[in-house]
């Protein structure tokens, strides 16, 4: 049996190339960015007013008491206007250009109109309220780097520099697989010796927070549906993650049939708890990556985590993400497997802290609820102690 | 002008009734769940090897060295099996039901099957391998709880359960209003006085995620198209988003018209940067729910984040999510605005930090993109001091 460090180091040896898509700017929201996004001119595009009120000529102001004549008005959405007499002012909106022979807006709330003359109560600063063209970006400056995820603020910046479309990293097309003769679809009921197919629906579930909508098979103890099926869902796709099927059971047909289909096993077993009977292969020809999953809830939610989603990152181009934690209680880990414990997280005084969640094994669905991630401690002689910083991967 | 704490009571003391919807557990992703969910029965509901290999009755145990005979074979998914002499042992598999009269697992690794005999290699524990029938939840058991977000755990746990619609809260009929005419479609491209619509994108993606689909508008600077406009999306929403509009300018015909339309003024203008202009109101009659957010980039994305999702967690019963984060820099705050920073965020040595993102005002679009969220200072004497925890607003 390998290591937990042996077995993540083999899964990203084998990254696909998964394109690029192209897609709306709105369909591109958590996706992340395969191209970098540069400024199409200067931001903002013009020297523009910030504040509704008047423009003016600053040095005009050395005459104290100075009345100045509205000569005209500045909207936004209007080409420049132009100050023809510099004693004079335009009336500025918000979002307008400053007018040509202006340097200066002053704000309605600082003036007083009477008799179409404007007097200024407050004083004024040279060059106030106004947004400097590019004086946020230059023109051609890179905006956004490819490998960001796509949040709201990013669409906002792909919006105002035009981005229609969007070249974003391409989606793995996934199958998800349950197996098992016990399993009943959710809206049936089951037989006292059933159980309802969950596992696969919450992996289906955080593939879609992924934004990858994966097609699904559920495959029954026959080793003749089994071939033909896997040998279709091969072709068919880029990952297949499976659930069930490959521990040393009667009828656990499947590592036997995925040879006989070409797959090449990568390992099978993991020094590690939840998730040990974890088998990963993968289809020199078809180029198909196969992540089989125990068929526990909490050992496939784990390795779902643990192994795909760096994979995933891997086949990107994109490093992991490796966040930390504190421990709220001392932890003993023996030898020699590494250990994943479902934590729930809170910030208290500023400091991220580790909770563990009472479970009942990897059977245990109705834990992973509770859970916030899990953390992940190598084995070793010394406890692990209260306050430790440790690893930890977000399920939510 | 009232202060931001003033402004945000205001704001959740209009709260909608914005119902229950029912939807299909998939699409249940990320809502929030508005029942209390109960197991449907045990679980697990039998108890279920957890292991490949044979069940036996450990009280054949005593006799060192026994031989056992297979009778046949447990699998998983069949109705249970009985052992019908306690000296003998039934093959069985994972996931299926301990048969009669068995009461303890010994897996494949530590047998040896010769000519159809088993003999054990380890030592057993009575009740090894063994998943007890209601060990995790006993049958009405209350699993998850109205007003949790839910996410693949959750899909998984109501899975289980049977769940194949779930009801959630209630989405608000949600439009996005955009002002100005200087304002052209992202695909256009932009004389030197306009710019592309991006404040609106931003966050219409924003409502995207919390699964709210918004419709849109953009509204010139004209009276009677803004009168007209306006009145139909008072009726066909439950909330308008609106961006520019309500400064002192001579095109923002807004808060008029929405007098005239029988809305009413909450307040205007909030003691803080950025977002002071923004203006609230409410249509008694047709229960419609105003916000109107500053033009401004930043201050529409602060606005969003600061009073709208608050809003709607008041709206759907739920406590306000607060967050907090230690500080990184020093920083003064003089009377009398409530102050808003865009931070960066990092986990490190297990202190949740935040560090200014240089941002150059309010219209600065390209900030919001370095920044992971807002932090909250309200004004006081004493500067904030590096590693004091203020108040947090996630952005993404």
């Amino acid at each position: 049996m390998i290591t937990f460090k042996e077995a993540f180091q083999k899964v990203l040896a084998h990254p696909l190339d998964l394109g690029i898509e192209v897609v709306s700017l709105m369909d591109s929201l958590n996706r992340i960015l395969a191209e970098d996004i540069y400024a199409d001119r200067d931001f903002p595009p013009f020297n523009r007013a910030t504040k509704d009120g008047i423009a003016i000529q600053y040095s005009t102001l050395v005459n104290n008491g100075h009345l100045f004549t509205i000569e005209g008005e500045a909207a936004a959405g209007v080409v420049q206007q132009v100050l023809t007499d510099k004693n004079n002012c335009l009336e500025v909106m918000t979002g307008a250009v400053v007018p040509e022979n202006c340097d200066t807006v002053v704000m309605y709330e600082n003036i007083t109109i009477e008799n179409g003359k404007v007097s200024l109560n407050e004083n004024v600063v040279k060059g106030q309220n106004i947004h400097y063209q590019g004086s946020d970006e230059k023109a051609d400056a890179l905006l956004l780097s490819k490998g960001k995820k796509i949040s709201p603020a990013e669409i906002g910046v792909m919006a105002t520099v035009g981005k229609a479309k969007v070249k974003v990293m391409g989606n793995p097309k996934v199958c998800t697989i349950a197996t098992g003769n016990e399993l009943v679809d959710v809206d049936e009921t089951p037989e006292p010796h059933q159980i309802r197919k969950s596992n696969m629906l919450t992996i289906e579930a955080a593939l879609l927070n992924s934004k990858i909508d994966a097609s699904s098979l559920h495959l029954l103890d026959d080793k003749k549906e089994i071939e033909r099926e896997l040998e279709k869902a091969l072709q068919d796709n880029d990952v297949l993650l499976l659930s069930g099927g490959v521990s040393k059971g009667k009828f656990d047909f499947i590592p036997d049939v995925m040879a006989s289909l070409g797959v090449q096993k990568v390992f099978h077993r993991v020094l590690q708890r939840p998730g040990k009977p974890f088998w990963f292969g993968f289809h020199p020809k078809l180029k198909t990556v196969i992540f089989s999953f125990p068929g526990n809830p909490v050992s496939t939610f784990a390795n779902y985590h643990l192994y795909f989603l760096p994979w995933l990152q891997t086949s990107w181009g994109l490093p992991i993400d490796n966040s930390y934690i504190k421990l709220s209680t001392a932890i003993t880990i023996t030898q020699p497997l590494t250990r994943f414990f479902q934590v729930s997280t809170e910030v208290k005084g500023g400091i991220f802290w580790a909770t563990l969640v009472v479970e009942n094994g990897s059977g245990d669905l109705t834990s992973l609820a509770k859970a916030d991630g899990f953390i992940c401690l190598e084995p070793r002689d010394e406890d692990y102690e209260v306050g430790e910083v440790v690893r930890f991967v977000k399920t939510r």
